[in-house]
Order: C-alpha cells, then sequence, then structure tokens
C-alpha cells in the first residue's frame, strides 16, 4: 500500500495539507502525536479569522472534523524516522512502517521554555509562549516579558500597547534586540527594562499571580510571556540532507518545495513566514498539497 | 484624521488584513464596494478548514462579524484613485478622500466571462469559474470545460477525478496548454477534447441543463466551468508606477511588500501564491498587516 502523499504533523499546517491533498483526490495519510498539535493549548484564539474568542482546542476540533469528511487516515504516533528509498519515494516509521510517493512535513516548533518551578503549572494560566495570540487579553494589566533578543523586544513593545505595564526582564546586562527596539522599549512610559533579571519560579493560586526572582525578591503581575526561543522539530530531516537555516528552520520555496524532491515542509517549521500563525500555517500546507498534487502528475520539482 | 493603514478590498484578504491590522492597535479603515467580494458568490465553499459545506456568504458573514468586534470603521464605496502625497502618506478617494499613512491594496481579479447568453443567469447554478471549488460537487456527473490554455487543461484533469465525462471545448484547432497536460487529457477515458468547438448560449430550467453551441447543436450538461482567464483589478496603481507582471498582477515579496514604500498588496491581485484560494488569501492579508505593522515602527521597507 503506497500512499500518494503521507503528512507528518497535525497542526494547523498538517490538517491544511491533508484537506487540500483529499480535495485533489491524493491517496491520502497524516500521522500525527496529537492531532490539533500545540494549537490546542491556546486557551482563547482570537486570531482565527471567523472565530472570534474560540479556544485552541475547539479550534483544531473543527479542522479535525473537517478532514474526517473527507476520510483521511488518521495515525496517532510518534515518527521516528523518514527515509528515501531508491525509486524516489519515502518509508516513515511511526511504530508501523508507512510508505509514501512524497512527503509534507510539518512538524512545527516548540518554545523553548525556562525550565523553572510553575511554568508547566500555569502555561496558559498567566504563562504564555505567544505574545501577538495572548498579549491583548492583557489590557490595562500589568505584565512581565522574559528574553533579550528580537522577539523580547518586539513583544514587550506590542503588550505596553494593550497592557498598563510592562516588566521585560533580561538576564544580561544588555539587550540583544535592535537598537531601534531597545530605543522604542525605552522611550515608553509603560515599559521598564530590568536588567540582570531571572525569574526563578512563577507562583499563584490557579492563576499565576507573582514571580519570584533569583535575588528572592517577588514582583506581581497578571501575565508572564516568555521568548527565549524556538526549538524548530527538524532533527529528523538531517539524515535526508535537507537545508535548513542557521536556527534549524527547514528552508522551502514558494511553493514548499525542499531541496529533496518530493519532500514539502509547510507551517512554522518553515522559513517561509515570519508571521508564525494558524492562518499562514493552513495557507502553507495547501499549497504544500498543491505542490504535491503537481509533481505527482508531472515528475517535475 | 489619519489612518495607520487604509485597507482597499473586501475579500478575504482585506478582511484578514483588516483582523491583524486592528490586532496590532492600527489605525484603520477598510474600503469595500462589497463586503465579502467574490467569496459572496460561492454557493459552497468546502475549502476553508473548519466549515465544511459553508455558503460563501455565510463565510464572509463570519469573517465581517469578527472584523466588527474590533470596531474597525468601514466604508462600502467603490475606491477611484489613490495618490501618493509628498509627505509619503496616502490619499485614497472613495466618494470623500482618506488620508493614510499606508496602503493594504486587496481588490482580487475578476473572472473572464464569455458574454453569452444564460452565463449571468446560471452562474453558480451550473455555470462556475473555479473548478477547485466547485468541480468536486458533481461526482459522476457530466460536465463541460471551456478554454483551451493551462487553467482548462489542469482542469479538465481535475474535474475527471470527480466527473464521469468531461467534454473539454477549444475555440482553436489546438491547445495552448502544456503537452504534459495534453497528453494526460488524451489519455483519460473520461475527457473529449472537442477542437474548433463554441457556446453560443447556456439552457435550463432554473439550473443549467444545456449548452447551444455556436454549430446549432445542443450538449447535455451538468456543469460547465470557464476558464478563459482572469482580469487583476489593479488599473489603479499604475499611476503609482507599482510593479505589475505582464498580466496586470502585482509583484509583491514575500512581505507582501510593492516596489513602492508604505503600499503592500494582499490576495488574488497579487503574484505570491498560483493557489488563489480564501486561505492563501486571508494569510497574504495578515502578512501585510504585519509589515505595515513594521514599517510604521521602523520607517524600513
Amino acid at each position: 500500500m503506497k500512499y500518494d502523499v503521507i503528512i507528518i504533523g497535525g497542526g494547523a499546517a498538517g490538517l491544511g495539507a491533508a484537506l487540500y491533498s483529499a480535495r485533489y483526490n491524493l491517496k491520502t495519510l497524516i500521522i500525527a502525536k496529537e492531532f490539533g498539535g500545540t494549537g490546542n493549548i491556546a486557551h482563547r484564539v482570537d486570531n482565527w479569522i471567523g472565530e472570534p474568542g474560540i479556544t485552541g482546542m475547539d479550534l483544531m476540533n473543527k479542522f479535525i472534523k473537517h478532514i474526517d469528511e473527507y476520510k483521511v487516515p488518521k495515525i496517532e504516533a510518534e515518527v521516528t524516522n523518514i527515509s528515501k528509498l531508491s525509486d524516489g519515494s519515502f518509508s516513515v516509521k511511526a511504530g508501523k512502517t508507512y510508505h509514501g510517493k512524497t512527503v509534507i512535513y510539518a512538524l512545527g516548533m516548540k518554545h523553548r521554555e525556562l525550565g523553572i518551578l510553575g511554568e508547566k503549572e500555569f502555561a496558559g494560566k498567566g504563562v504564555h509562549y505567544c505574545y501577538t495570540c495572548d498579549g491583548p487579553l492583557y489590557k490595562n494589566k500589568k505584565v512581565a516579558m522574559i528574553g533579550g533578543g528580537d522577539s523580547a523586544g518586539w513583544g514587550s513593545v506590542f503588550l505596553s500597547e494593550h497592557a498598563k505595564e510592562v516588566y521585560t526582564l533580561v538576564r544580561k546586562p544588555f539587550m540583544r534586540a535592535e537598537p531601534i527596539t531597545v530605543s522604542q522599549m525605552e522611550n515608553s512610559p509603560k515599559i521598564k527594562i530590568k536588567y540582570k533579571t531571572e525569574a526563578a519560579e512563577f507562583l499563584g493560586e490557579k492563576v499565576l499571580q507573582r514571580i519570584k526572582l533569583k535575588s528572592g525578591r517577588m514582583m506581581d503581575v497578571d501575565a508572564v510571556f516568555i521568548e527565549v526561543g524556538h526549538i524548530p522539530l527538524s532533527d529528523m530531516v538531517k539524515p535526508l540532507r535537507i537545508k535548513r537555516n542557521d536556527h534549524g528552520y527547514i528552508i522551502v520555496d514558494n511553493h514548499q518545495r525542499t531541496n529533496l524532491k518530493g519532500f514539502c515542509a509547510a507551517g512554522d517549521i518553515t522559513t517561509r513566514h515570519s508571521l508564525k500563525q494558524f492562518i499562514t500555517s493552513a495557507a502553507e500546507g495547501s499549497v504544500a498539497a498543491e505542490t504535491v498534487y503537481n509533481y505527482l502528475k508531472s515528475n517535475k520539482w
């Protein structure tokens, strides 16, 4: 049994790819460790047009139900290996081994965590990893941003447009963010940059209420946003010699093609969009399906 | 009163841009002749993930309601002129004149029509302009495709995967589509190419039932798909010297930037995606909003 396409990953990119693959009448298989992926943990999504304020879980369930209407087989398992066979097709190991003419790789990325006490406990309950998604929920509140790079800088400015006060906690005595961003932060009456400051523990009753700093001092906050980097889940493509950028994101062209014939990537894992959102991921998945369809017709890559 | 961004066009791209502009806290205005745009006429949309089988009208209304939650002012009027002012901002005429620091242009394209009797009457009722959208509705039916280029060729192959019979009506004695596509058509037992054949009139009771050909002959069909080209609505950007390709589509980079500082384009009107769908348009709109936001912060283009 050889599938036309095996989609790896069950977030917005993978599900978007599955919808279009099915519509192109391709024999499609989708494999994911958890359908819905990291989308499931967003407690309030307000950036999927048409669904103001839906929960991540509900949105992902709508996506999955749509795929189910097309009867796309879903395998809930972790993919552990992908090999290219001599005939140009692929074998994908996820417990059992599956065989596909093409692959759409959409495993996304995970947010780098601080690894401190309370971080997991309050995830989605005051501890957030996406300021664009969750920042607007804290209108006129007091929030903290943790990180010293561009994302932490942009995030602080973004948060200052919603929150009453923003405390940016930077481990080093300086920020690595672009100077213009740092100036904007310094010029904002709402933002206070705290250098050489590290969080040691997140505390609260049911929801986050305060941060314990390494100095021992306590800081009351309504939310904390963590921007200390992301880890793209792309290690598995290394043996296939698929080109990645310095940060491990898979390099794709405008058709979601990687340098390996028959192998597309879509969503947060790719270099295509700096705006990494449900909408851009679902679009990338759809385009990847179009590309696979055209490739199977023409054998051109 | 100067807006941060004026969005021109009220389809998926314009509304997607409005949502993200509002989320970026930009002072946003959206102007459209008809909110929902051509999306309104799709009688059954099955390619917007999470909404199997929704009508175009209902989907667009969901988008519009979301924008309304952010209280983005909407002007229902036709834009007749856009000028760049000496300070780099834009004046947009739509009845009254509006003033914006940036523009997101998302007017889309219209399908080229045949201009024959019955075409308007049966639009959406057997006469279709998007085979990807509406082709799967005609499973095991008899359909016709009109056109001789790549789209008509791809469309015929696509339709043959769903329909029982596909008649491709080509005005000339040959097709302009790629040879590989023509071979696929010739090898398909379901596709019959009819050269030097033109439709004169569409006939039926309530829905399309037959095509009257110029020869006078009648052809019974359940649906006809017209692929004789699109007209991008981009004439208005000509005086601004915005670069377009040979077909009139606006050339944008991966951030939806045109060659004119402060002027983004998004959706069907651009060169970004060959897959022109709601999902890609909404994604382009979101990215354009991100770009405008970054530009207003940094003044870099």
